[in-house]
C-alpha cells in the first residue's frame, strides 16, 4: 500500500496553484512560450492560457510578460510575481511528500506499507 | 489564500482508503446498513456497494458482515479488519491539514495565508 496525495491553493473558492499548474509556469519558463510549453504538458494552447487566466484573476496579479508576433513569433516569460508565487508552491510541497509518507507508516506500520 | 488537499491509499493502483471512503465506512458503522449509509451519503446503494466491493477487492480482505432481509431488512456491520483500517486511515490523516496549513504559513507567510 502507499499514500498519495493532492494539495493546491484556493483563494475565495478559486483555485490560484497546484502542482499542475506550477508545471505549467515551469514549462512557460523554460520554454519561454505558452504554446511550446502546453505542447510539452499535452494540452491544447486555449486550455492552457485560459488556466494562465484563471490563476491571475484569482490572484490579482500578472503572471506572464508576453511579447506579440515578430519573427520567431511571440513569446512569454514569467513575471517576478508569478516566479514568487512559483518558488513559495515548490516550498511549500517539498518535503510534503516525505511528511506524508512518514506518517503513513507510522499508522499502518512498515509492514502494511510494503504490502 | 488557503491550502486544501486530498490524501488517499493506494494499492497496485487500486484506491483502497481514502477520506470519503473512510466517511462511507463510519456511516455504515453507525446506521447499520449499506442502504442507510448511501442515503446518508447522497449516494445510490449501487454505487456504495460497488465501492465496498472495489476496497475488499484491492485489499484482499472482506470489510462487511452482513445480513441478508428479515424482519427491517438486512444489515451491514464492519469487520474487526475494516476497523482497524478505518482507524489506521483516521490516525494517518489527523494532524495531516494542521502540518499543511503550518508548512503553507511558513512558505507564504502569515500576510499571505490571509489574503
Amino acid at each position: 500500500m502507499e499514500p498519495k496525495f493532492n494539495v493546491w491553493i484556493e483563494r475565495e473558492g478559486q483555485v490560484v496553484m497546484s502542482a499542475w499548474r506550477a508545471d505549467l509556469l515551469s514549462a512557460i519558463d523554460e520554454t519561454g512560450s505558452i504554446s511550446a510549453a502546453a505542447e510539452r504538458m499535452g494540452l491544447a494552447y486555449r486550455r492552457a492560457w485560459e488556466k494562465i487566466q484563471e490563476m491571475e484573476a484569482g490572484l490579482g496579479v500578472s503572471l506572464l510578460d508576453t511579447a506579440v508576433g515578430g519573427p520567431g513569433g511571440g513569446g512569454a516569460k514569467l513575471t517576478p510575481q508569478a516566479r514568487d508565487h512559483l518558488d513559495r508552491f515548490r516550498a511549500f510541497s517539498a518535503g510534503l511528500e516525505e511528511e506524508i509518507r512518514t506518517r503513513f507508516a507510522e499508522s499502518f506500520g512498515p509492514e502494511q506499507a510494503s504490502r
